[in-house]
């Protein structure tokens, strides 16, 4: 008996698309009634969560326990939340739930290692930076992470606040683009793509370098844990 | 107050996606909490709509009604359905609903209507075009509707059912593309892409000719009726 997959998103609204579209697109179906379920919250009343744990930022939590139990209720036997800083608050949110919500840092990180891959580069928000969210996962596997300088910082959260998260697709990438190749230049063997809207950016801006989509690893990580087959290919 | 959108989707779930990814382009926003809350049943336990309709299939309007009310509990105040054989249900099920059901057929002759077009060519499923669900839209705004012939409907379902809900872009698309053609020198002065998989297929198979999108034009209804603002551009 296959599972229903709950998207507790809205963190923000086009990672969640994304992850959604990468769920279907990553099983292999051949009509719609071979696809999962997925029911997903939008929830776009929940808090910013970079400015929750830097800034003193109003408590997302509420509303993410909120959206979980929502789709507990409409019927969702496990949940994923594609939001790499609001993996910040997994310890506190998780134990209110009667189904497993899957750890996309972990999950990410386990991959990598199953690559063999040694070191990492960083990308993603001052929040997900600077709460160590990554640290554990990767360290604990002795993984080694190499992170931008506080300029190089900006440049990244312009992209993915001022870029994606504002619809913005003509914002000038290049000081984004020297951070990105000085990590590799650093020794990185692959960047993790580690806020959500970043695949996007990656995708609208047509930005290639060797890296790990962790929108990609959730939705794989999903695809099985609901008992639905992966696509080849 | 901006209210929130309920899709009621998995008809199919590809189409469900790019609705929802429609929803988020199209609307204004600057940040994540600007956007509005989009709650999503991509319930793939709905039967296939034309098989119900033409060959006596199971009748989807229990799983329609199911989604319809769990979204409806979720907090949803208005609902869409990215389905255009599904409207063909649209009488027997919108009455269970406390919110209003929008209705892309009606969405879309309107759309038509405005922009003064007369005749157009309808792309659709077996389903849709015997059921004959666009006629009374079109008609009772005097628009004029051409379809394909037997052989060239054939054409359409197979980008359908071979092409985007088996996930297989390397589908010949030949015979499709003359079908497409003729409607035009018959007359048509764009085309209605009235099964929601074929935007995905203009998109995915990169097919450029003058069309209306029933996906674009709900997507946009649904932020009006929600107190969204619209994307300019």
């Amino acid at each position: 008996m296959k599972k229903t997959i709950g998207i507790l998103g809205g963190m923000g609204p086009l990672a969640t698309a994304d992850l959604f579209r990468k769920i279907i697109d990553n099983t292999q179906a051949g009509c719609d009634q071979d696809h999962l379920r997925v029911v997903i919250d939008s929830n776009t009343n929940i808090p910013d969560r970079t400015a929750a744990i830097l800034h003193g930022g109003e408590d997302p939590v509420r509303e993410m326990v909120r959206s979980g139990l929502a789709l507990e209720g409409m019927g969702a036997d496990l949940l994923i939340m594609p939001c790499n800083t609001a993996h910040y608050f997994y310890d506190r949110i998780a134990p209110f739930f009667n189904i497993p919500l899957l750890n996309m840092l972990e999950e990410t990180a386990g991959e990598i290692q199953r690559r063999g891959i040694s070191t990492v580069g960083l990308l993603a928000t001052d929040g997900t930076i600077q709460a160590g969210v990554y640290d554990k996962p990767l360290a604990s596997r002795g993984i080694q992470v190499l992170k931008p300088s506080p300029e190089g910082q900006q440049r990244v959260m312009e992209v993915i606040y001022q870029g994606v998260k504002a619809g913005n697709y003509q914002l000038d990438i290049s000081g984004f683009l020297k951070v990105l190749d000085g990590l590799f230049v650093q020794g990185a063997q692959v960047v993790i793509l580690g806020c959500t809207e970043l695949p996007v950016a990656f995708d609208r801006f047509a930005i290639h370098r060797p890296h790990i989509d962790p929108t990609l690893v959730l939705a794989r990580a999903a695809i099985r844990e609901a008992g639905g087959q992966w696509k080849k290919g």
